[in-house]
């Protein structure tokens, strides 16, 4: 299957300056043109999986450094061709030179992922798994981690398998259906087939719906802190982020305008998005900054509404503004501030006043306080002290709670990656229109048609039907040396 | 020699993410710790040199990523103990996570520099070798990596043990006379022992004195652009900086503000240091930058005083203070600018005239011109454009000439470690006095004391001598991992 006939050179390790860097070079003429820049021990002639002590020369044949080269021979490998890996003192010349004496010798630069395109394409793992390395590499929490070492081991390329040979056999029966056609046989009673068809339409949902989370895990579950100025948003905020845990800045220098701080809670990352504080304004400006406080609510996964204890008559501004904007599916969670100079009864008591409603939990909060009562949109209710840093474990372990990343257990298999989310959608579309065939009782072929596209839809996914230009947009993504 | 019990460990890579990072493990339990997080083969079972796929597991046990663990067993490895590296994927998390496995399973985070004290301890190598690790590492010109490569090499070690040798029996000469004192014997004749000195006294002055050239390689040849405004000193240092190479720029914030830029020109590195326009001013906050201006020329090897060809006149308010505040041993190049607009001669004669002299070789310029006069203090005249980008190659030609990078052959040994020239120096002043003892003809056991100290502080370099203090200092100046 693997078609490449040329061979390919990369930094491997983080770019920048450390004790050794490692140069991975991978292809069929990989150890040969490893051998034309090695002094010491012809790596043609040693064993796969071995370390080597010797010199590398640059392009003019002079002694660049001194290097461990370890053979990795093909299919033995990661890519499942010839791979030389050659560690060198981590210096910026270095780097730079033994590439380039690695291209004189023969070998290319390699486009970025594409040693993870070769081990796909030399059948080592499936685009699903191939897609979970660039997801591993980037993975900064337990949570996202744990999800994209699941999705590389195979769990999510399993599912899709078990769903791929349920459809194949669904689509044979009514195939060899049509080809007695004539007779007028049916080898699979509908009420059969639309029970099978519907456990995989089952399947394939519960997959998509899971990339909500999955999604949220990987990139950060989104939290808006809004709440009128002079609630304690900022308050709170540093309090969570310096509270001896590890502060994880963004990286993404564009973004850094709507992002405030990526948070690492027990093992979550949390995205908190910066909000204007709100309050009845003239201002021109300010009235856009506000406004798009309330366009971010939108976005956000869980809002923390701030509330100042000791002006509960403040709830009233900012409730049906927050409760209209939020989206269907996001969480709010009133915090109740400022509970070690004011009394929070009364703000509890406004906002339990004002929605009045049912199923909310209204549980977690600092002191004995008044009983829970009900309210439509308010999940939960905190009573806090950003300032004196009362109730902020509470208020942690609610966040974790709600980022649903606990409720994963280690055999649930959770989507992560948008591209695998349409796919699925796709297929849980033309699903959908097999079942509707067989409930208006059309032609067998119809319906095959339909489970066939499933079929092609959940194959995109694992990789066992792409194109070039899918492939190339995937593996764009990754980084260079991998 | 190696007293190191505990076993120490740390990612060797550069920090932040990238395809692969690599830990390394290294002291006299580093197999047994690696197999307690370690699922695959045992590594205390497989041979020295030999890389194993498998999986690392986290603190808690749970598999953390699939790895390549490759052994070096002592001693056969850098440190000369018992290593082994561990090739993960380099995300944040993983690296974190291994560490702390690594940890928990009984290592000890490496100090700065940790690896590379090892290597020395167990003998791999003399303190000077090791020292050359860490300029290797931070090198980012040819010229500074070869420098590093012919230290790291023991070519400087050689050159010390060759003086070590003849100092010694200098020394033992001295001593076998005082033995035989009351025969009054004389072993070595005084002629002949100050002519050996004389000799261990050249090589030693010979090696200090490369510092200068040693130590700009190594931390960029220093460049003061001065002239008047307007004269073309941001036009000039865009064209060098821009001109289809690599900029190198300053990553010490700190200096940024002294620094404007450092670029490769045919393998040297130079560091362009920032002046300000000079003119006659009675703005005090401007008097203060030209002030600070002049300081800086006190500085820099090489100075480039920029003239417009366009008016001559100017040369003279500037040239005077020019040439009192530079150093000594720097060198100015007249930079003639402009010359696609006017015509060099006025500038030119104007030099000539105003610094009769001796010794200048004036003879780099654009066009035919004048022939070169004579002048003090100025070193060189070239005619460029730098608008035009006329002249600049010769600039730049003139400028690696002037580094005195291009100077040094393969086999010259030049000094970069101001640890190494401070010895050097304090070791050139020791045999100064023994022979001056000898001139004087001073008791022999005086002159073999001087001698004793001059082998003292060479041997302070290569570490046969050395303390907890100097080894810590030393080797707290290198990266983690290394």
């Amino acid at each position: 299957m693997n078609t490449n006939n040329d061979t390919i050179c990369a930094i491997s390790t983080a770019p920048g300056i450390g004790g050794i860097a490692v140069a991975r070079v991978s292809g069929r003429e990989a150890i040969d043109i490893c051998d034309k820049l090695w002094e010491g021990k012809a790596l043609a002639d040693v064993a796969s999986h071995t370390a080597h002590l010797g010199y590398v020369r640059d392009e003019n044949g002079e002694r660049l450094d001194q290097a461990v080269a370890t053979l990795f021979r093909a299919p033995r490998s990661f890519t499942g061709e010839d791979t030389v890996e050659i560690s060198v003192h981590g210096s910026a010349y270095i780097q730079r030179e033994l590439i380039h004496a690695l291209c004189a010798a023969g070998a290319r630069l390699a486009e970025a992922g594409e040693f993870t395109r070769r081990a796909f394409s030399s059948g080592r793992f499936d685009l699903a798994q191939a897609e979970a390395v660039a997801d591993i590499i980037a993975a900064d929490s337990r949570a996202s981690h744990r999800l994209a070492v699941s999705q590389m081991r195979g769990d999510f390329s399993a599912k899709l398998n078990g769903l791929h040979d349920s459809l194949l056999e669904l689509v044979s029966l009514l195939e060899l259906e049509l080809d007695f056609s004539e007779e007028d046989v049916e080898f699979a009673s509908r009420a059969k087939l639309r029970s099978l068809a519907a456990d995989i339409r089952q399947t394939v949902d519960r997959l998509a719906s899971s990339f909500r989370t999955g999604d949220a895990i990987k990139r950060g579950v989104s939290v808006a802190i809004v709440g009128e100025t002079n609630a304690g948003k900022s308050t709170l905020l540093n309090r969570l982020l310096h509270d001896d845990r590890a502060i994880v800045s963004d990286v993404h220098g564009t973004t850094r305008d709507v992002i405030e701080d990526t948070i690492d809670i027990d093992g979550v990352c949390f995205r908190f998005i910066d909000t204007a504080g709100l309050r009845k304004t003239d201002d021109t400006v300010e009235a856009m900054g506000i406004s798009r406080t309330f366009q971010r609510l939108s976005t956000a996964r869980i809002i923390l509404w701030i509330i100042d204890a000791s002006r509960p008559e403040t709830i009233d501004n900012t409730a049906a503004e927050i409760m209209s904007r939020k989206a269907d599916d996001s969480r709010i969670v009133a915090v109740i501030n400022k509970c070690d100079i004011a009394d929070a009864a009364e703000a509890r008591r406004r906002i339990v006043g004002i929605y009045s409603g049912s199923g909310a939990d209204l549980g977690v909060r600092m002191g004995a306080g008044e009983g829970a009562g009900m309210c439509t949109g308010v999940s939960h209710v905190v009573e806090i002290s950003a300032d004196k840093a009362i109730g902020i474990d509470a208020l942690e372990a609610l966040l974790v709670q709600l980022s649903g990343a606990k409720d994963i257990s280690a055999s649930d298999v959770i989507v992560t990656n948008a591209r695998h989310y349409n796919s699925l959608i796709s297929a849980r579309d033309s699903i959908d229109r097999a079942i509707d065939g067989i409930d208006r009782a059309i032609s067998g072929d119809f319906i095959a048609q339909d489970l066939r596209e499933t079929l092609h839809h959940l194959s995109t996914i694992t990789g066992t039907i792409t194109t070039t230009d899918i492939l190339a947009n995937i593996f764009s993504k990754f980084c260079i040396g991998k």
